[in-house]
């Protein structure tokens, strides 16, 4: 097996309500609650209205003139049209309601920017689908599900709110997104300048393609976190696979570890092992990238930095397998079991179902191929080639299409996107994502900032009592910096009248 | 007929081997034959190899995994590995051979740049066809004809190359392109930055679209060629259609008509004369985009300044109906009988038959809609407003698909380009196309050439010894700026490495 991408392994994993493992944000959307998330700090209270365009099922083509209704939501309160402007955020893989109740920072930042908040649902996801319940049924009406479309289902709104909402013409709107949707903005920008003036690319691995980056980096920097957050930390995990064999090769190994692991599905054949180690393995990946400073809410509920917690399960790597394993349960248990309601574990589940696995499943199948790979050495994780004939082959079997790996650098630019401008990268160092991120300045005007102690897209959340110092600063960056856009726009528009 | 959009009822005119009348090279490509170009110098031999590349039909989805090949010219005589530059040509809606032996420009700088050249021949026309003779037969077949196709298949030939060229991977490359093809050069260097340094667009009308520029403007520059080309010459033309229609009504007129005009196929019905009128209308139009300094070959051979040579057959307006016939049947002559071979004239021919009508019949009907109109007051032409309810039924009943006039400025930023950089629109101001071109200046890197006594892309023509000092010193600022951005690009080569 050690032949077969990680990817696919974990592809395999999947079933309707569970997570994709090679979506960003499937990994880490923030998931706490609105009201959760504002505990510590006055209750800012979420008011949106819900609204829906007409757009064009193919923006590329003319043959099929058929449309369907994107859902968007629109936040006013705090608009000004006297020198405000508008914050656009570029949904990602999922329903559009719940990534506005997981991005407080655009609801912070409301008032001070004078903004209009608008949050655009992306096409096949939430209730934005082209073909409703057709949208999955095969690649033929999978055929609409880009990021070229989705970006141009973006403009196309920002062209009729400029229309229709008196006021919001003449003002500058700027584009914001997190993961998938944090490359969105980016590439908004990159693509359709004169829409926005700039963009926040949050925990955005931008550079996750082809070879742009050595497909072992995400789950390095998974280690590395796991490495620091205790002693013997990442090595026992490491030794931990083996364990996990020699025990399942045993009679009735596999009904020992069902048991052990309490889970709710029996392991019956090898093929379950393997994928036993899969979900164990994104669950570590899962919690690096919420590795946040503050209890949070992720599926289950979550301590404040779960890494930590799930080390104090790995201190020691030379002890008995059925010690080892039983470690293993106590450390998933704080990802799956935190609130204690949990009766069994399911392999088959890692994410919130708010999250559309279908979708990005087909995405990761044909543009959004973002390879990675483990060696055993170098991070804690059983080794994985990345086959792309094998990947290209299982997606053929899945969705009937191969995928195009050198597409997105072609169409994007890959590392040679110099010409740009107004683009913030904001990477958490903690954040696998962030090895695929832009983490240096690439000229004064396309800006990397890079968060300590940051997990995935932190700088997204809402802020919280709990927040480091350097998410705090970074926020104020990015205020500083999109205000300085704005200002810039309001210029050469008085320079135009 | 007067509330019919002039467009359409050009368009009517439209048979295979004719040219449609919307495409701003159909109208006046430059057509000397090298061999004839280079006679007032020494001859520089066109050397060129064709080759074809293995492109996707459909880059922006995964169903349809087809792939056509398209064709493309490489010659590389005077290419130097060492500090050398690749200069492409975006074709645009012909044959690439014919753009290619009348694109001098390039080959006369050749040697001066070190440059590589390219000529990509633009899907659809030409032998690049995406589905071999079925590509016109139905809309089905005709999706893929789009300009964001044509310029993924540019971006996908430039990774090709450098991939398999040795010493092309660290070159510059410059986008290069007049009148369509000019469109795609400058939306080519806005989209895809990172593959191409900068972009020359010549006679690129990128804003004759929607509402950015009256409709009415490019009959009033040809208007304008036409009366400072000789005393009484527009205004004789403004009266010629009453004297046609008075002719035309009386017995036995169309049989008149005719004779006078020599028609190769009689007019029988009113509806003929309208015709008629239209494909004169057509010509004055041609004429004054092709209004070159010196004898030059469209179609059949002009002389030196052919809209004076047929204005001098315009002197008088106040002439009895029938000498204005004569008198515009001698025009037409200039135009379509310079030879003297041509025993008939034929009233479905204004063009080479290089270009491709069907295909540019269904741009226009789809992304390429640039809407033009007359009044008969501030030009010389029949009235004509533009309806786009019309136009759009027209389409749908020649293509079945609707035209999305909005579509182009949502896609490349109407009038709000000035993010971008490094790209020289030129125009000459005798071209009709010039009034939706930039002609000023919008930051120090978004450049505007006018040259005057220019005619369409006279600039991408080959040197000539009667060219005006205007063309003359045009392309000397276009040969500065190009080889600045190919300098700027090996400083930050040589910085990166």
């Amino acid at each position: 097996m050690g032949r077969r991408s990680l990817l696919l392994l974990l592809l395999a994993f999947l079933t309707p309500g569970a997570s994709s493992p090679v979506s960003p944000s499937l990994r880490a959307p923030s998931s706490l609650p609105w009201s959760t998330s504002f505990k510590s700090r006055p209750t800012i209270t979420l008011k949106y209205s819900i609204r829906y365009i007409q757009q064009k099922v193919d923006h590329f083509g003319f043959n099929i003139d058929r449309t369907f209704k994107q859902r968007y939501l629109i936040a006013d309160n705090y608009w000004k049209e006297d020198g405000g402007s508008i914050l656009f955020y570029t949904g990602n893989e999922g329903d559009i309601i719940w990534f506005c109740n997981n991005t407080g920072f655009m609801w912070d930042i409301a008032e001070e920017m004078k903004a209009m908040l608008v949050f655009a649902e992306h096409r096949y996801y939430g209730e934005s689908l082209p073909f409703g319940a057709d949208s999955f049924s095969d690649s033929k009406h999978l055929n609409f599900l880009t990021t070229e479309q989705a970006l141009a289902d973006f403009a196309k709104l920002i062209k009729y709110l400029k229309r229709t909402i008196p006021g919001a013409r003449n003002q500058p709107v700027i584009a914001l997104g997190g993961s998938y949707g944090g490359m969105l903005a980016a590439w908004f920008r990159m693509k359709y300048p004169h829409l926005v003036v700039g963009a926040l690319a949050s925990s955005a691995p931008i550079w996750q393609f082809n070879d742009l980056v050595p497909c072992d980096t995400f789950m390095k920097i998974v280690t590395t976190d796991f490495g620091r957050s205790g002693p013997n930390c990442s090595e026992s995990i490491r030794r931990s696979w083996d364990a996990i064999s020699r025990l399942a090769k045993k009679g009735s190994g596999l009904r020992w570890l069902s048991e052990a692991l309490h889970l709710c599905t029996p392991l019956t054949k090898w093929q379950d092992v393997q994928h036993l180690k899969d979900w164990i393995s994104e669950t570590w990946v899962n919690l690096a990238m919420v590795d946040y400073p503050y209890e949070s809410n992720f599926l289950q509920p979550l301590p404040a930095w779960p890494v930590k917690v799930v080390c104090q399960y790995f201190k020691y790597y030379n002890v008995p397998d059925t010690l080892m394993l039983q470690n293993i349960f106590q450390a998933l248990n704080v990802y799956y079991n935190y609130s204690g309601q949990a009766k069994c574990l399911n392999v088959s589940e890692t994410a919130t179902s708010s999250l559309g696995v279908l979708g990005w499943s087909y995405q990761a199948c044909t543009e959004m191929v973002m390879p990675t790979c483990s060696d055993g050495v170098d991070d804690m994780f059983e080794p994985h080639s990345w086959n792309m004939k094998e990947y290209s082959d299982d997606c053929f079997k899945q969705w009937g299409v191969r995928p195009r790996p050198s597409w997105i650098p072609t169409m994007y630019g890959g590392k040679n996107i110099s010409s740009h401008t107004n683009i913030i990268f904001s990477n958490g160092e903690l954040d696998p994502w962030s090895g695929g991120g832009v983490t240096k300045n690439i000229t004064d005007t396309l800006l990397a900032i890079v968060i300590p102690n940051g997990a995935h897209h932190l700088d997204l959340r809402a802020s919280n009592a709990l927040d480091p110092v350097s998410v705090q600063l970074t926020r104020a960056l990015e205020v500083k910096y999109m205000k300085q856009w704005i200002s810039d726009f309001y210029v050469r528009l008085r320079k135009m009248n």
